[in-house]
């Protein structure tokens, strides 16, 4: 079995290769940075304001996937156990293909 | 052009035939009711804690769409203009089809 952090880069690996995909942010649940592949404090600022969002979501139900869609880009949200799964794409860019 | 409250009825209608959909809530930007196909004390409850999340990711960014998939359900938020469309549905009947 994968440890955590093999899982984390592994994650990484998978996810940073499709099209349209501008960054991913592992967190814990405290909204800390753990890995990244965007700059330290651009990651900083996502964290920060979407742990609050998935820790409001979290309390009141066992969430599982949060979507949140803008104007400007989509940032999917997939908690686990250990950390927290953060993609942020560019919507137009990724459903070209579709 | 439809007057708000037709397009509410409308869109009401529309997607309440749609499997695997438990209920419709349309409320204003406050989290009050304006209509809803579910019991006003379930539906008062979905607004009360989902206008948060709509308010707090509206803040910072122009959203679009939020989609928040717990175990139990799913529901999916579209802010509009003159209310937000909060419609509940049940994951494992809804993607039965597809």
């Amino acid at each position: 079995m994968l440890s955590v952090s093999a899982e984390m880069d592994e994650t990484i690996k998978r996810i940073s290769s499709r099209k349209g995909v501008k960054g991913i942010i592992i967190m814990n649940h405290q909204g800390q940075t753990i890995r990244t592949t965007m700059e330290a404090d651009e990651a900083k600022l996502y964290a920060h304001q979407f742990s609050h969002l998935v820790k409001q979501t979290q309390t009141t139900n066992d969430l599982t996937f949060l979507r949140i869609r803008t104007k400007k880009y989509e940032v999917m949200i997939a908690p686990h156990e250990d950390y927290v799964l953060l993609v942020v794409q560019n919507p137009s860019e990724t459903y070209q293909e579709q």
